[in-house]
């Protein structure tokens, strides 16, 4: 009988190089990766099936990866997944991935080796090589909040574009001729939309309306500060009149910076913020936002990883459900 | 050789029942395990240490339950267990229990399946008879934010007593005299003794002080807004001038209600919350609050975990590790 040692003799390469085309071939060079397959079909060598397949428990319980649990929009999302896990008696670990790729490909790692029958994944890295491994090896996978590049993996997102527009309606619709929008939309896809959706509204606006863009850090309430402190330092005519912020917590820290350099909300500047947190109404200034249907992402992503679990899904084309973003005007604008 | 099933018919129970007894002694009742002991040593019965014994999987990792993933008090503890984890290589999954022993005890469950190497747990229910079972199999244990009654499992806590002294003697020292507590004391072995520090306090203050247990359903912002909004319908001579609340997220939501109805904070009623919460200082009004350190509690209880699984702790006496609160002076009080 033909082994793997056989093979690995043939292309030249270790067995382990072997075994990665078989059950990782995104980590093997596609030169190596060919000459490997040639080996295999020169020596007609049956890889054992056994060892390759993904082999789900016995437990019937499922995998939450999120992309960063101190964002409360994960938390939420997370929420709404398990409280449908326990209608349907399925069991739910949730892993952390604090927006590091590598502890997302452990966490992977992990979530495979402890045997859920399939995991929700909201990708820090969507063009992971372990996700294409996991895809490889059948292992039920749902992405929430993403859809990935080639759209095989079944998804559930909230349109950000959508989003990006009900906001942008919202300030010129109230007069707002200044805009800026405060995140960094070249650091990820859901920001850039959103983004996308603001500058779209804003091209087809009569009247000058300027739309710049402010960058911040990152997403945290902290980054929000640091926009709040330097936007208070401009000189008024220099200032944006409106903001629209790529999250809640970056708007609740711009307020808090701007309301302690003397600037009144809304007279001053507008603010909208995007999510609805539960904090957003318990701000100094009860913040205008974009709600996300966050419970109910978690929600229908567990509804599709049950239709893939119980196979009524797998013969199926890959599902793409879109859930709508809702504008909520609080004092803020 | 004798089989569980000599020791049940002996004993007259079923095999399960013995197993239990071997496995999960709690689960039965005194009497019948009495008599099932006594089976198993007139028949010399030698259980399989075996299928008894608790075996950790291979892999580098632990299993965290929180009491409630909603309140962000736990979402931070289990980011600085993480984060803690990383920095020695272990693997976490979380799980959350919802304030459901049900639930807790399915998560238990499915760690022990999972092969964790051991749980950190802050237990709904701390006499749950699944924490005595993984006991018994040698699962390596660690409470957080909780200390067992029995005290032979390791914990870490904060000094919740201290806590409440803390806030009373802040509010006394600004000249109220007439101050509630806020929660339900009743319910909680941990919001029982924050009370009791107040007690403590307002017992041992110079002066006619009265302190008034005002209940709220459970700990949540919703929770707050129905006091909030009790308490002011009362009349002003009826109604407390300071209010000391049994976590930040009631606070949050008292305040709102509160300042909804045109009171002032803090000079209608000066209000003290729990944890300082990032969102504490965003609130309409910054929260004064008791400070946890949060982040601490779980990197001490990974700490004691790393001890407990590298068998450097497992011949020790359970350890017990108070940490110290801290009172944040802001604008409500």
């Amino acid at each position: 009988m033909t082994t793997i040692r056989d093979v690995a003799r043939l292309a030249g390469v270790s067995s382990g190089t072997v075994s990665n085309v078989l059950n990782r071939p995104s980590y093997v060079r596609a030169e190596t990766r060919e000459r490997v397959m040639q080996a295999i079909s020169e020596l007609d060598f049956v890889p054992n099936q056994r060892s390759r397949q993904f082999r789900p428990g016995r437990t019937r319980s499922i995998g939450i990866t999120v992309a960063e649990l101190g964002n409360p929009f994960f938390v939420d999302v997370a929420l709404g997944a398990e409280a449908f896990c326990r209608e349907h008696d399925l069991g739910v670990v949730l892993c952390n991935s604090s927006y590091d790729p590598l502890l997302e490909s452990q966490n992977l790692d992990l979530l495979v080796q402890q045997r859920v029958q399939g995991i929700i994944i909201s990708p820090v890295d969507e063009k992971s090589s372990r996700l294409d491994m996991l895809r490889d090896r059948g292992v039920p996978m749902v992405f929430v909040d993403r859809v990935g590049d080639d759209r095989d993996v079944w998804s559930v997102v909230v349109d950000d574009r959508e989003g990006g527009r009900l906001g942008a309606q919202h300030l010129i619709g109230r007069g707002h001729r200044r805009i800026a929008f405060v995140g960094h939309p070249h650091r990820s896809r859901k920001v850039r939309e959103r983004y996308e959706g603001v500058r779209e509204v804003v091209d087809r606006s009569a009247g000058d309306i300027t739309l710049e863009i402010v960058s911040s850090a990152s997403w945290t309430v902290n980054d929000g500060r640091a926009v709040g402190a330097a936007l208070a330092l401009r000189p008024p005519d220099k200032r944006p009149r409106a903001v629209l912020c790529a999250n809640d917590m970056l708007a609740l820290g711009l307020m808090q910076e701007l309301i302690r350099a003397g600037l009144r909300i809304p007279d001053d500047i507008a603010v909208v913020g995007y999510d609805d947190l539960e904090w957003a109404a318990l701000g100094a200034v009860p913040l205008t936002t974009i709600a996300q249907p966050r419970a109910e992402l978690g929600r229908t992503a567990v509804e599709m990883m049950i239709s893939l679990i119980d196979g009524s899904g797998s013969a199926l084309e890959a599902n793409h459900v879109v859930l709508a973003p809702e504008l909520v005007v609080r004092d803020s604008s």
